[in-house]
């Protein structure tokens, strides 16, 4: 049993109103790699972003009077700040340096999401920041449904982000995104290997999957941001990402 | 760029006293599958515990006053929470059903890692429960070297668990031990692709290769405890899965 992840090389730097679809069959296309049924496709968030036109530059934001008072406490840019309110539900945690919020998809994350680098290569002074797709689930299912289109195969996907949690050091990838392959897989009920039944195991497949991508998405200057997985077991349906949010009241770490 | 994961078959149930790098060797061998050098070794932390002894035996265990506490608030057998409670420095939730320990070894997790499901055959009704090995580093640290030994090739080692975690559904898999690699690697100080210093990303690398290998490790009645991980790009140094674990006094979800 095997599994195999190759990156896929010479994806262009993404632009609002890129067609990702496209975009990616063609680099398969000049690589010489191909997709297959039941593959999984995992692509950065930030280029999914950039190509749903998620970035936005911060001269233009007005910081409002909380979005000051969080700045002050966290040591951050107020417009920054602004943005981060604006994709929040929440503020989960504000320390010096840190602001933790409950994104609007239910992601619980440093800054709801909102990311400065690799955004604007005219903006090397980070004045550009970058927003979570507005629905990643939706955007997993459209770059699916345009890779089977184009290629005529059906094929997992996910939207990759890279997070920090409680309790560990060192931030890990997560699915925020996904479409085409279950993102939570039940167990529960299944024996184990000597019939005593696993009560509690649900396994987060989608956010194994990401992180197991990650190893390759490249955090900084390599900027490889989609990645063929190929062998994962896993059963049978269609999901989202949306299955991994923890609902707040089931939360043991509001 | 590619990385390639592959179970090795035929891994024996593993007994107290047993050599892993003994048994891993001839595994290898019957398989015909080879370790490389980078190469990286993830295996369970069933079948370390396993072969360090760290079964034990429920009717031998005799309950104190606060496991009693503890288990009428966790509804759990008390008889493994005074398990849990000698694995553990400080209970962090206790709630119906749930009991999240900080373990002996820093991690956060529920039942500080003791875990019923699939410890001894000879017992089907879980009156058997597996502690986390006392070092997982050294565990690691151990393997590594007996492969070397044995097989005059240099790889490095991961200890994986399967652990929830706040906020998100579903477990995943995460390093409790490592020897060979870093267990984090830290970006910062890096450029981004447009020169943007990212000044706050630290990669829970051995984490990440622990969700990969988690991917083919099989929680339930696969059984297949060792996967070999080629082709991960990481810096060369030796590292401890201790990197990965937050300090008390840094931790936002105490």
């Amino acid at each position: 049993m095997s599994i195999t992840l190759a990156a896929i090389p010479n994806i262009p730097m993404i632009a609002p109103g890129d067609d990702l679809a496209q975009i990616i069959t063609d680099a398969l296309l000049a690589s010489g790699l191909a997709l297959a049924p039941s593959d999984i496709l995992v692509v950065a968030q930030k280029i999914v972003s950039k190509s749903e036109g998620r970035a936005i530059t911060l001269p233009k934001v007005t910081p409002s009077p909380r979005a000051l008072e969080l700045a002050r406490i966290t040591q951050k840019d107020p417009r920054l700040v602004e943005v981060i309110l604006s994709e929040s539900v929440e503020v989960v945690r504000a320390r010096p340096g840190v602001l933790i919020a409950r994104d609007r998809r239910g992601w619980v994350c440093a800054n709801a999401g909102v990311d400065r680098s690799n955004v604007d290569q005219d903006d090397p002074h980070g004045e550009t920041v970058l927003r979570l797709p507005v629905d990643p689930d939706a955007s997993a299912a459209r770059l699916r449904e345009g890779l089977c289109e184009r290629l005529g195969i059906d094929v997992g996907v996910i939207v990759a982000d890279s997070h920090g949690r409680p309790h560990r050091n060192g931030t890990i990838g997560v699915a925020i995104g996904a479409a085409g392959l279950p993102a939570l897989e039940d167990l529960r009920g299944c024996h184990d290997l000597f019939g005593y039944t696993l009560q509690h195991t649900q396994v987060a497949l989608a956010d194994l999957i990401a992180s197991a991508a990650t190893l390759l998405l490249g955090q900084a200057a390599e900027g490889t941001p989609a990645v063929i997985v190929r062998g994962v077991p896993h059963t049978q349906r269609d999901g989202s990402a949306q299955e991994l949010v923890r609902p707040i009241e089931m939360d043991l770490f509001p």
